[in-house]
């Protein structure tokens, strides 16, 4: 995932000064990002190995910044059409033209727009998986300034969980999945709201920075429509005793 | 927590022939216990090295069985008076056989009573800390002999989670504690009703049996009244790499 020195800057896709193109190991994909707004994170690939899709599906990644969700899952899946929606003009023309770069422009589409005017852009129960990397803190908890892209993609001032989840039961059909990335101290809030809201929360697995630390991630799968019962999966450790990844994190998410 | 050859069974506390006294290998701590019975396990020692009281603090054990949890608690922690509540008349008279034999009688009383009829025994708001390890399988999914102790200790069929939940919001003080130990397939549930009855989730510390397999147990410290948000802590690992008890088991817990 670092910058690729032999990638021509000219390539057939135009990008401004302040970006760059960086590979993502996987299929010869590739990003463009610009480290001034802001780079997805480890977040963003961990939830990519965790969601999956049945051969075909349709699928849906709310607020998709620069696409990474819906490149790494056009290769990760079998997922048959990938859309990402993004309410910020420039992420979401980053995202565009890293799908056109990769010559996915048949396979992944690209919204800039407001999800939460979702039915100006699709229709109700249309989506087999949903997956989201939302803005993880809550408006009102630090100063945001609204022109700042790095802040919108952190605080729920445009975009909250309720939001994001509301909308998912929505647009998704009976028995299709939400795959979710969120924060550890939220977890109460997200599995009583998911339940209520009968976007059943199905399986959840616990990422730690190591065995001696407190959880930074937790990845969730949902299901519209689904029993209650939750399986908790084994943890997923990022770094092993002797401080490398592990090897999980090597094999399946390439670091 | 082995059986202990030297302990004479003619003490000046009398026991059955099925029964035994083991050694809780804590401050000289004894139980007796009943291996046709119920035997305390990993869940009930785990809960007591989680929970902790303020000191001088009124503690009630809710499903106390032999007593397990009031009798390390008593050392672990500095609780003034500890209370057990236990349905079945034999536990609860091992229990309270248990308590004698270790001198406990002024700080540890072992209530045998339905704690469906609380108000008989206790005031409301009148507990700091609660803690249960109540039955963990729904009535409903296994066969369930209503004269077998070992089932009535493992299924909800006199005492689901959701009594134990709600009598335990009435009984704790505000601010007092409420710790749980429970099954990760119930987080969903046990997180939705604790949140929605003001006994907010505030420390969630899931137990793995080793870093490749999925939980077997979850510890949870709920404050009635307490502000939404949870702090999970870092996992719980039973067996080490090496296939021994990992260090904070044979520390914290004397395994």
């Amino acid at each position: 995932m670092a910058e690729d020195p032999d990638m021509p800057k000219d390539s057939a896709v135009e990008i401004n000064d302040t970006e760059r193109i960086d590979d993502l190991r996987r299929c010869g994909l590739k990003i463009i990002q610009d480290p001034e707004r802001f780079c997805f994170g480890m977040d963003a690939v961990l939830l990519s190995g965790f969601a999956y899709s049945p051969e075909g599906g349709k699928l849906l990644d709310i607020g998709t910044g620069t696409g990474i969700l819906p490149l790494l899952l056009s290769a990760k899946t079998p997922a048959g059409h990938l859309t990402g929606i993004e309410i910020q003009p420039g992420s979401s023309d980053m995202a565009a033209r890293s799908v056109s770069m990769n010559g996915l422009d048949d396979r992944i589409d690209i919204v800039c727009g407001d999800v939460r005017e979702w039915d100006r852009y699709f229709a109700a129960s249309s989506f087999d998986v949903i997956t989201s990397n939302p803005p993880y803190i809550k408006t009102g908890t630090g100063i945001v300034n609204p022109s700042d892209t790095k802040a919108l993609a952190r605080h729920e001032s445009t975009l909250t969980f309720e939001d994001v989840a509301r909308i998912s039961a929505k647009l998704l059909k009976t028995g299709g999945k939400f795959f979710l990335v969120h924060r550890p101290e939220r977890l109460t809030e997200i599995l009583t709201l998911l339940s209520e809201i009968k976007l059943e929360p199905k399986r959840l697995r616990i990422v730690y920075p190591d065995t001696q630390h407190a959880p930074n991630m937790i990845l969730l799968e949902s299901v519209r429509g689904g029993n209650p019962g939750i399986k908790v999966e084994k943890p997923l450790i990022i770094n092993g005793e002797d401080g490398r990844y592990t090897e999980e994190l090597r094999e399946e998410y390439g670091f």
